[in-house]
């Protein structure tokens, strides 16, 4: 099924089902008022809602309207928890090669991952707020699961099984302050500012054969001011499954319902050396990052910018019909002022 | 005025209005559910609340109740946000000094903090439940407080108005997961496991003139197995005050309502070289590790072990008259299973 969260006002919005084809919805206020409502008792609410999506599929019900993604905060307005992985090893590998930095080996069986925060999201078509363009502005085109009360220590097969919806994530990063705050030893904190989420959270059976070993089979759509930048597979060069990463997040702690785990960066390893933009063939890139780092390594030097004001990025993933599955992340960065 | 959660079967608790001596509570059902709820509307509900306090002290309510800090979830059982400060830069400096590093001298202008998970907090009284002696388990006693709607990029200045609500905190640290977690880059994760904060929350009017410059003056009271082992002054060597901190997390994002933002450890630094033992004359410690690097200072390896199964850790705050400001944390290490 598909759920959104409409805005209305409150800090957490109406929760809403929302037909398959994105068209229409229903509100899914009989059931409960909110998503973290929903997730936080998932056994009874899910089945319910499953009911209304089903019924709005078939045409069954009245009170219908139609679903404006605009409309949309974030599935989850606001989170208890959002921690994410960096599952694609290769965008890391190219990170540490662009400052000849070496890859531990390491790396390649301990998931990497970084406490985000989780108070304060972006909807998926509000404006990127920030205040200046020298942070080096950049967005991260990722997927995310949400999960249930996850037990501490849970082993990456029985994971599978909290995980319930499925979101795409712009985790919008400040590249000009990741080195300095890194360097500091504690992580990201002002180099990750709010994230946003796609309009539509959905379950995982929503994806068909595409949900496959923990993985999501299909391309995610990056598109930077108009133009087609990335359509990276999110099923290849995934070196961490979601049940891994979300067993590696609740090792020491049990995970609160409504928990969102990220994948990382979506990048896929290029056979014939580094990755292409999509204009030469290629899959393109999932941040601005990645194909700055490959300029590095092939010329020395970054050519492309990070965003500049006015810059719109466009995040999105169609299934094997074309059509969208998720509704899109759709932002602009402006400059924020107090 | 002073708050609390009493457990009541839900996710986020019954808040109650708790009198200034601790001895007793009504409900405060009649303004709003939860702790979240209230900071939620702080402007409308803070005054209601106050009100009710006010006539508790007075002894003008009837269906007050006796208060059991036992009864208690943290403030907030689960929160939006929880980032952590490393305001005791003497404490890093330690940190830095026992492994032979240097402190750069940014460490003294430029906040160290690290984003915490906030999904699953433990109760004041619940014992810290985590799967390894081998983990390294250790206590750090904190002060944190709890911010409204905060706008991104505030001044110190003006994020002193946005601290509604002083908690304390152990923030339970896996120190022999640090070393390799910070390695990797990324920050702390499975090294931080749940937190746990005082029975209760209090406005900074409570501390009197206690509350001054954004620091709390008193100590900080750490009781570990039944011995004193620290009593470090909070308004000492917090190079960096509450709102300086605060802003320091609002830079590049807004905070949430009901964001929690810590101290660090309390750390005082020794006019005549390292810390001492409260049993030698000194302000002892506000975590294991810390007496572990002066002993690594000055014998070239620690003698004290970190917490092992069936350890306690109590944590508390008296006020001038040695009374129990926010009651006290009090928990005991065991083993978790599944």
């Amino acid at each position: 099924m598909k759920l959104a969260t409409l805005k209305n006002g409150t800090r957490d919005g109406q929760l809403v089902v929302v037909a398959k084809d994105l068209s229409s919805y229903v509100t899914a206020g009989s059931v409960c008022p909110t998503l973290q409502a929903a997730i936080d008792d998932w056994e009874a609410t899910s089945p319910k809602l499953q009911a209304i999506y089903d019924d709005l599929n078939a045409g069954k019900l009245a009170d219908v309207k139609p679903f404006e993604e605009n409309a949309c905060e974030s599935p989850l307005p606001r989170a208890y928890q959002w921690a994410d992985g960096s599952a694609y090893v290769n965008h890391v590998e190219l990170v540490r090669k662009a400052r000849n930095a070496e890859l531990p080996d390491s790396f390649w069986t301990d998931p990497l991952m970084y406490q985000g925060g989780s108070d304060s999201f972006i909807g998926p078509r509000e404006d990127i707020e920030l205040a200046s363009e020298d942070y080096g502005i950049d967005f991260e085109a990722e997927v995310a699961v949400i999960t249930d009360d996850t037990p501490m220590a849970v082993s990456a097969e029985k994971a599978a099984d909290h995980i319930k919806l499925l979101m795409l994530v712009n985790d919008v990063s400040l590249r000009g302050l990741i080195p300095a705050e890194l360097a500091k030893g504690f992580g990201f904190f002002q180099s990750k500012p709010s994230s946003a989420f796609s309009p539509v959270a959905i379950t995982p059976d929503e994806l068909g054969e595409s949900w496959k070993d923990g993985k999501v089979h299909l391309p995610m759509l990056a598109t930077l001011n108009g133009e087609a930048f990335g359509k990276a597979e999110c099923g290849v060069d995934m070196t961490f499954d979601f049940p891994t990463i979300v067993a590696h997040a609740a090792k020491t702690r049990p995970l609160g319902a409504g928990a969102i785990i990220g994948s990382g960066t979506i990048s896929n390893k290029m056979n014939d050396g580094p990755g292409k933009p999509i204009s030469e063939g290629g899959v393109g890139y999932s941040c601005i990052a990645e194909i700055r780092m490959i300029e590095t390594i092939e010329h020395g030097a970054p050519k492309t910018s990070f965003m500049k004001f006015g810059d719109t990025i466009r995040i999105e993933m169609n299934d094997k019909n074309g059509q969208s599955i998720f509704g899109a992340i759709d932002q602009k960065v402006v400059q924020y002022s107090a």
